[in-house]
């Protein structure tokens, strides 16, 4: 590994979740060396989280405008080179579009954006500062998930005929954003989710990995959104039938009342002679179904696996990785692009058109559950 | 075990496959004599076919209408007193009709048959002739199907709010129905199999299921049908979003074309405070979230398992029993329902309501797939 | 299915568990007709049982001695052609001896009896008389045990290496025995089930099925009986080491203390280029690691399945069969073999021979046990 | 976490697969700088391996002793306050004694050592010297693992009757060791390995975590170890038969040579009213099997987890953690021993005596094997 990426955080304070998530994931490979912070709108906040994770107390910022200014001044070989966001979604287009003006490179967390608006307008600028820009659609990195896309594309499961992906969350099935419970407050906030909630916050991830795995875009949806938690602004629950560009069809089901259920990505696809399934929850088992219609279990590490999967993972066989891991795998693949380095793998971190057709399918399936018809996703 | 009751078969000849599950299914519980036949439309299958069974010749017939006239003509002690119709879906109605008119009780194989106007003629045939009429939705017959249905039914899993029923088959991924196999050829040929394929095959084993175990009707679809094996003349593949009599929502997927999948009928049901999943695949076992979140595996025959399930299986716990010993519960109970005796569950045996609602949720399916928009089932 | 098999019982009556599987088993695939009996040393027993099972009075008997003698002397078109015995252990000998005698084939329950010389003695019986003699050890003739055999003989799993069998129950965790349940009762009564328990019971299924797989013999024994529960005069667990005569190491364990588990019979291979495991409560699945290393479920009915296990199946894939029609599928072998029919497998219901290994291996654990030391079962 | 542990590391260099491993879950919780090494016995691998690392080439030094002694002479707010030792087996108990004589604590993997004398030396050293010394045991940190001994302390089996531990992988089914694969070559070499092979490498963590779950010791065991692949010099497979203080019997199983498990370490224990199941491959499970005889599966990071387990997670539920996240607890532990702050659970990690007890499980193994007779492990 080559020198490690200076890098500054916006959000991820004390009470936040993701924030902790990012840092294992940026420490993972030794990569990265976090030196700057605005970990939350409270100075307080960002003093005693600058302080815990050992960061100089002047590089912990009151603002995160003020990080970038003040970053930016700073002699070229002390200066942050790289912005990781993981705020609520309604503050990703303001520090992403500033930090990447600014010359640093961003990764942000997912969705990408709250309109369509500022979807393009990133995407823009990404295109015109030349930055690199990293969206932290984990699952994508997980090495069995990798597989499974290696495997479609080569042809092994012959034409894709149907896809059926979910994301099954119990979490929210009681009210928990009136119980102070600060992850639930933001993502059932219409003023920091954007208009949709549970499809944002799990619905995009389904709909990247779908598009990821398949190497295929979904043209065409029909969804119906519901709230199930009385007195909910945004929508909990996501029921969507889909069509793919090569006339596949399936079904994607996003949902955060599905009692007890935890974190269930799951996606299996049908093709003409195979056909696969992967399931988050177990990451490192990847079941292929054989031409002669059984079953194996392909699992990350092992020589069943291919090479792109096995770029992706650190241990031996047997030895389980999982969430941090492949979201560090994200975070290795960002820095390996600033610095100019090959990737093992083609598209070795999702970008910002994942973010943007992320985007695309909340306003579409906006618009088809309003208008009860199904609608086209902008290519 | 009273008297066995004396029954003759409509179909199940040479190549069949259904026949001859209904004949270990009748023999299981030694509740039934097989004293007559008429195994198929060539006199021959059903010479051959007889004489393997060891039916005396005279009573096999060369067609089901003489088999019903003569039968009746037999003294009261030994002519038939049942007949079980094993029949592809066109022949379903005439046979079922005539047997009841004849004085004889009726066990149909599934769907109950090709339109509205049959199914609502059957079932006012049951209620004028005040005979015995089962259908053979065979897995709600299972003991951990009807162990859900008491679980849900005594408020365990609070109120449901979703629920998830998918029937996915690979066996007709290819055009089958050229090669001659009997089962895919009348399948696909809208003469025998009626107005749908997929749907009316596994589709509505999926919907009786999902009502039987909620104790909740399906009142409203959207229904998308694809045929995806060019050529094919019935759907093969279907996608339906529902709304439940309470509101819950949810998907039922069914397809013969998910390349692999075997006889895969799983159905997932999410209340405000409990889940559980079944999958008729590995029968023995009912997964069970309990409000901690965490999920129990309740097996058959076990303690943890009820007295109504309990009455439902021959062996001790760790016996697997399978398909077929879900089927000899239906003609058990059949049997029972037979000799006026008490049944130890209540809906015993899917009876001819439950056959009229399949035929409504085709018909219902159909509209809403020509006319893309959501349509109400007739309660 | 040639003409019917005209077939008595021994034992099975009220109370019984293994009588009421004998019976689902030989109606399974039609192959008998049950026309005599003798249910239970009280009469009153076989009366009830005999009239419940519609069997004529005049053929159920008071002692298996009369129904031997009187069933002999009827016309030979009439009599019985064979005797099923599925009484306690210590009932196994007499019965069998007799009937072969008398000129009735033996179908018989295990393990085979209570002595070595009991064994030998059935053994010359057989012989002498050449009646067919069938042990139920029933979990061989489940379709992917077969499978598994079939697998190994191929030589897909290279040279075997080492072998895992355990055969674990917790149903006498508890002094079940004083409660008054009659399974638990005669298992743990020496008089009855011989000098060991759980061996006897289990054990010798394990060892069946592990001989029965991997086609070797195991060649030596190192054993430790325990008996965990207070005044239980019979072992409730135990711990093999074994070696086979290829050289191959395992063990095999069988308890009926392992609390909770109901009956978790399962084997695992290893080999020098392959494995497999099969678990008789998921008996459909067949685990089979290939020369990658990845694990391939082999699924009952399919076309992954060879011609061996195809032969023991009655339904398609993915409509699970279990227990009881592995338990017919000795039944029906049974019936081949009276009736001088060709086997569709080789070795197609485990024979005196595997009775009498059973025996040895029994005694070779019990002199183990006692003196401490590796003992040898004779070839 | 306060300020962070300054430490060194001892092998760890290109071609090592542990060391890697270490400085991953050094990392994971960010409560360690890396600031010192001797990756290797050829300085140029220290050299490599400290420039990728960042580590001042200063401080890469050509052997182990040097490191230690220039260490010490550093002032004390720049020296090591630590090491990591991740060398082959005999090069364990050299660099920790004088490590922790020269006054660093220590971080050492296992086994402890490759003597009785050398294992009871360290035990002296960590006493006389009252350095903190941590032996990485990794998978009894797993949260699972760590819910496993929870409840079966709190009682929830009742009384254990029967455990069944098995460590089994593939990887040495063939001379490996001949191809030049570095882990294969140490590991079956009697110099580096120490007397015995499979045993000290995977037999010693299923021995560690039988203890640390039950929380009992094994009192006396027979074993029987076993060389399958020709030519090697110790031991590929080990079936151990053990009883435990209170009368519990079981068994234990390593071995190197079934082909194609990975990592398969697996614990199963079953008392008077409960019985559980942890597999390392799939952590986050933990499969209780409660009073009624059900089995529940209790996941990582929910609710049904208790506190202790809680405090080894990162994640939410649903988020697999693994074997490098399990790792890092180990760390992290050894991080707060050395700052004197509290733990968050007992035996927060392996430590000396758990090094010893090892070690003399294989001293008695070994006697057990040669004189094929029980023997006794000291307390």
């Amino acid at each position: 590994m080559s020198q490690r990426v200076r890098i500054g955080m916006i959000g991820g304070g004390q009470g936040a979740f993701i924030g902790a998530v990012h840092r294992i994931a940026l420490r993972m490979d030794d990569a990265f060396d976090l030196v700057a912070g605005c970990f939350g709108r409270d100075p307080e906040n960002t003093r005693v989280t600058g302080a815990q994770l050992g960061i100089d107390p002047s590089r912990c910022y009151d603002s995160w405008e003020q990080m970038i200014s003040d970053e930016a001044k700073l002699p070229e070989d002390q200066r942050i080179e790289a912005v990781s966001i993981v705020t609520p979604n309604h503050v990703h287009h303001g520090p992403a579009k500033a930090a990447m003006e600014a010359g640093f490179h961003v990764i942000c967390d997912k969705p990408l954006c709250i309109s369509q608006e500022q979807a393009d307008d990133l995407a823009t600028t990404v295109s015109s500062t030349g930055r690199v820009f990293a969206l932290t659609h984990n699952y994508c990195a997980s090495p069995m998930a990798r597989e499974a896309r290696e495997r479609v594309a080569r042809g092994d499961l012959g034409t894709i005929r149907k896809v059926f992906v979910e994301y099954l969350q119990g979490w929210l099935s009681e009210k928990l954003e009136e119980t102070g419970q600060k992850q639930a407050d933001w993502r059932t906030d219409p003023e920091r989710s954007g208009p949709v909630g549970s499809l944002g916050d799990i619905g995009t991830h389904a709909y990247q990995l779908l598009e990821f795995v398949t190497g295929m875009k979904v043209t065409s949806i029909y969804a119906k959104l519901h709230t199930f938690v009385e007195g909910r602004a945004l929508d909990d629950d996501d029921m969507v039938l889909l069509e793919m560009e090569n006339g596949a069809t399936g079904t994607l089901c996003s949902s955060q009342v599905c009692f007890g259920r935890e974190n269930g990505l799951r996606l299996r696809v049908f093709g003409t002679k195979g056909a696969l399934e992967w399931n988050q929850e177990q990451p490192n088992d990847l079941q292929v179904t054989g031409e002669d219609g059984s079953v194996t279990t392909i699992r990350s590490a092992t020589g069943a696996a291919g090479d792109a999967a096995a770029s992706l993972t650190r241990t031996p066989a047997g030895h389980p990785e999982g969430y941090l891991e492949a979201f560090g795998n994200i975070y290795s693949a960002f820095a390996r692009a600033i610095r100019g380095e090959e990737q093992p793998v083609d598209c070795a971190y999702p970008t910002v058109e994942d973010g943007v057709r992320g985007v695309r399918f909340i306003g579409s399936a906006l618009l088809s559950n309003k208008e009860n018809r199904w609608v086209d996703i902008p290519g």
